[in-house]
């Protein structure tokens, strides 16, 4: 398990182009709900999203042996991008594996970042045979994100900077797909804060983890419908999860539709873009789905901000 | 004149519930134009433009007897929304005068802001004449914003903050119409950065200031034509048009097509919508139309990010 003191070195070696990212008050949705609401903003994170934290923590946590053979992960989302961008930045080679049916576009944006694309069959399961056959082939560091403790470890630096922030703290919400981000979260937040409550919030077609959590072991959902495409994680990482089962207090499911308010809540009344799944924790806050439990504050992550032009355009003209 | 020192004062009487917004890393963008790039984000500021500032510092600065006979003023955009929110906050009755013209959208909103507004016939010179009246009428404290040097002080705020987070700030870009802004920002940079530039940005179609300071005198520009709806000061004010022959050191000006695609970038790239307005600094980084004095750091100043939902979705859409 990860302690906070090991957050707490990660904090200490986080370099200096990772945002620590602005803690703000959300005004008008706190004077419509009557409690204090306030967001820890990962989407104006480097790289749009919060894994640029745990990416850049890896990162700097290799030698130079490990520097010069590179890293392998697979991924079609944020920590593709983050690893990619700060592998060049920092002169490290990644290779990112995707299934062959991921959108050309990812794949593209990808290889712009600077980080080559291995592409695998269609399995889930594809992936991390590719994964080994690279570190057998090229001996390069195979990241499983899903069962990093490095990964809890450095997301759990967000946890950190919102306890510091924010002593009073009662409910946080946040995003929860495998589980690394809320894992590390909780783990700094109940260190800091052990009154303050920590709620996942996952869509309701995408819930792996809320079921996971129920039934008290890792439950696999098969395909997962839902606009987060950020939150798709088919069952939890088994690291996450034993840190859930202990420091997480609940779980609560929004629907797309809910999710979409949220989005457009959030562009016009605090003026942040953020992408479906960053914006789950005010979808729940706005639907009633959480409630304080003393008089707040109550603080929503939002994760991450890469959502598609048209998938904006769309939701700000309704 | 204003001085620093009433600037500083401004900011130590500003009350809690003014953010002192962030000053973010514009990493794309000075990755693009190999220079740093810091965004002043006023867009965050509470009633989502810098007016909030100089409305609290007016409002606050009221003694009893003005409190309770309440403010009146001129505008149909962001202080209209400034003075009504924190008006109703306070507890100041806040009336405004707006032309018949004036969009019945922005007039309901500054009616659901909790402000009285009175209509006025269309000609510029009408406001001030219903202004007059109402005071006389009614004993309320009527605001000049074009004149008022409480509004240079206030909006001051923001530059001290700046030139206090980024003592080598190279040059500031700041999005003009009447001058109250550019004129207290170019007062606390000066005194605190003396070897930062200063430059006012303004729409092609929008350009009274840039005319006036080249002229060395007011120049009437009479019917703006530009996206940017919260530049459209027909002419600057007396007050800020003093302070800005002394302290500013440029102007430029961007075309709309320019602006459009400073919107866009900062909503993709930056995670942060800003009114077409908002961007102008950006606008002008991107076309290229400052370069650093030395090597940077340039900040643009997003000024606001009230745009209407038609219109972002429309820009982000493209």
């Amino acid at each position: 398990m990860v302690t906070v003191g090991q957050i707490r070195e990660a904090a200490e070696r986080l370099p200096p182009y990772i945002a620590r990212t602005p803690l703000l008050p959300f005004v008008p949705l706190s004077e419509s709900l009557g409690f204090e609401v306030w967001l820890k903003c990962e989407n104006l994170q480097l790289t749009g999203s919060y894994k640029a934290r745990a990416a850049a923590h890896i990162l700097n946590s290799l030698n130079e042996e490990e520097r010069r053979a590179g890293v392998a992960l697979s991924s079609s989302g944020n920590f593709a991008a983050a690893f990619a961008y700060l592998g060049r930045k920092l002169g490290i080679p990644i290779t990112v594996v995707m299934m062959e049916r991921t959108s050309p576009t990812k794949v593209a944006r990808t290889r712009d970042w600077g980080a080559e694309v291995v592409l695998c069959a269609n399995r889930h399961d594809a992936r991390f045979e590719v994964l080994d056959q690279l570190q057998r082939e090229r001996g390069c560091v195979k990241v499983d994100h899903f069962e990093d403790l490095r990964v809890v470890a450095g997301h759990g630096t967000i946890g950190l900077e919102i306890a510091e922030a924010l002593a009073e703290l009662d409910t946080i919400l946040v995003p929860s797909s495998s589980g690394g981000l809320i894992a590390g979260v909780a783990v700094a937040v109940k260190a800091l804060c052990p009154k303050a409550r920590v709620v996942g919030v996952q869509p309701e077609g995408s819930n792996a983890m809320t079921l996971s959590w129920r039934a008290g072991r890792l439950v696999d959902i098969g395909e997962p419908k839902t606009i987060c495409d950020a939150l798709v994680a088919q069952r939890p990482g088994k690291v996450p999860f034993d840190h859930v089962m202990k420091y997480v207090d609940d779980f609560v499911l929004v629907s797309d539709k809910e999710v979409e308010q949220a989005v457009r809540l959030l562009a016009f009344h605090a003026k942040l873009v953020t992408e479906p799944g960053g914006a789950v924790g005010v979808a729940a806050l706005m639907a009633g789905k959480v409630q304080p439990l003393r008089r707040g504050p109550a603080v929503a992550l939002l994760s991450g901000g890469n959502i598609r032009p048209e998938l904006l355009a769309g939701l700000v003209e309704e």
